[in-house]
């Protein structure tokens, strides 16, 4: 294996020295950028899209040669585990992902497959590629759902405001619920080890729906199985963002992960507090603040890298761009953290 | 005025002695019970419903009589405000409010007129009614959203995810947005003004969206306009509910207000801790917790109650009741708190 030319983000996620910040952006292979939308418009789904190698290679690249950002992400979908375990879905433009079949019953869930690290061969043949093309310009991060989304998903059906009929299941069903967790949770230690077979430097694990659960049930339905992917995935840094779980923010500093992602609610100091010197925290700009000028993008930026420090961080949105961002705005919050203290 | 029979909300809320832990629920008029339903038949939409007091008073003394609360609160909808000011909207079936207009310039902002205390009559006669009604039974609960989560609904025009059209027009157009927050901030301090004036014995503001802003916007943007309605109100007390905004939660504890609700993600010992003895809480039982068996329900409401004790505390959920909650639940959950240590 050849050596990467910049390794800041693996260096900061392992908590060694740095010389400057390294930064990338959730969703920076995205709408964005008009570079994207033009390969999109060479599929006529976005899941067909996600399905094809080559151009998820080429959009996973983009934002390394135009936004110049330190990492590089595998354009793919955390709904692809599901799929793949036998439940397919549909993106419907402007809703969001549909789910035609969802989980009921322990009959439903007996028929899932468990997925190996060849099941999702496309997200693996991409990872290759990209690795290629990269030419270990910068690391290749490799990602999945975390179980508890992933559930919230196979039993709501789409996605919802209070992902209530996916509590609900918990509240009625907790030993299909866990019967479920489990077999998600060995698909995706299996799927993530998978990507680092074929080259992904980092793994981070998006629990997006964080959030909607009590401290209780977050602690009983989705930290313990986080904790299992993070014991079992050995070979490379973890990374956990879990958006909303404020609450839980000290527990998960105890998991065996390099580091905790951060939304925009969450304060600098106070996260430090919560989680003590010796993880890497990485986030939290709110994404509309790349609506703002840029002189006032710049002012905020640079405080919220002064709050988090130069070292044990990773600079990143609280949350995935939103389409409608200016790629001038997003490249110039690249190029802030880039000139930062240098 | 006559005295009220049960005054142990008020008492609760004030911070004096109680013999039982008061209890009442967010959206307890409502669809969950089949009472509630029947009324709303008669009408042809939601907008009507709520501006026809005979119906509302109905509808507010419905859970008082099935469920046995210690409170009634008005049945109206956050969003009579903007109506009023100018800006009128419509309820889509299953989707929400829809503005047709939105506020995007100065013009747009200048054109809102100010609520005075008689401005929105039908809610003031629907309070006269329901006092009356009442017979003292119960406390009767105001309301009305705070500033900030009205703002949002008039500048994104409908329901979000992310709020990111309000908050872009934070972020790019400050100074018209704190022209149009003091504009609402105003409206709403006249408009809770005449509803007490015509009997609400408590008043609670709703920061429905305070959870989509960054620490430093909510407390430019939300909080010192519900710091401005607190110290207007002083004529009865003053509850706080601002969904998922943990992180101002100590600041909060500086209103001059007299409670503060809670979401079902923030746990007791901790709100307690950030907020001090001298302010009184609520909530926050996780409705979907109203999906499980009565043994459940029974066990995790008394797990509340011990962690939040017997004083300074007012019983309730998380976030309202949702429709699809048995209304039989519902009621289990107002039996066990009058139950619980008594």
């Amino acid at each position: 294996m050849t050596k990467l030319k910049n390794d800041l983000l693996l260096r900061a996620a392992k908590g060694e020295n740095v010389e400057r910040i390294p930064v990338w952006m959730m969703r920076q292979a995205g709408r964005v950028l008009p570079e994207y939308r033009a390969v999109r418009a060479k599929t006529n789904n976005f899941i067909e899209f996600v399905k094809n190698p080559e151009l998820a290679a080429e959009v996973t690249i983009q934002p390394v040669d135009i936004f110049g950002v330190d990492a590089a992400i595998i354009f793919s979908d955390i709904l692809v585990i599901p799929e793949a375990m036998g439940l397919p879905y549909q993106m419907v433009e402007s809703k969001g992902p549909w789910f035609e079949n969802t989980i009921k019953t322990k009959t439903d869930i007996d028929k899932l497959i468990v997925c190996q690290g060849d099941t999702i061969d496309y997200v693996n043949q991409a990872i290759s590629l990209t690795k290629k093309q990269l030419d270990n310009r910068v690391p290749l991060i490799g990602f999945a759902g975390a179980p508890w989304t992933i559930l919230a998903y196979m039993v709501e059906g789409s996605g919802s405001k209070t992902f209530s009929k996916a509590k609900k299941f918990l509240y009625t069903e907790p030993v299909l619920a866990h019967l479920l967790l489990e077999k998600i949770t060995q698909s995706t230690i299996n799927y993530l080890k998978g990507q680092i077979a074929v080259g992904a430097d980092l793994i981070q694990l998006f629990d997006s729906w964080a959030g909607v659960l009590s401290p209780q049930q977050y602690g009983e339905f989705a930290l313990r199985y986080i904790r299992q992917i993070c014991e079992a995935i050995t070979e490379v840094p973890t990374t956990v963002f879990a958006k909303g779980a404020f609450f839980a923010l000290e527990e998960m500093s105890k998991l065996p992960c390099s580091a905790l992602g951060l939304d925009w609610n969450t304060d600098a100091d106070w996260a430090r507090k919560q989680v003590g010197p010796n993880i890497t925290l990485q986030g939290n700009l709110d994404p509309c603040l790349l609506y703002a000028d840029f002189d006032t993008i710049k002012t905020e930026t640079e405080k919220m890298l002064t709050e988090f420090g130069t070292q044990r961080y990773i600079a990143n949105l609280g949350h995935g761009l939103y389409p409608d961002i200016e790629k001038e705005k997003a490249k110039f919050f690249v190029e802030t953290v880039k000139g930062f203290g240098v």
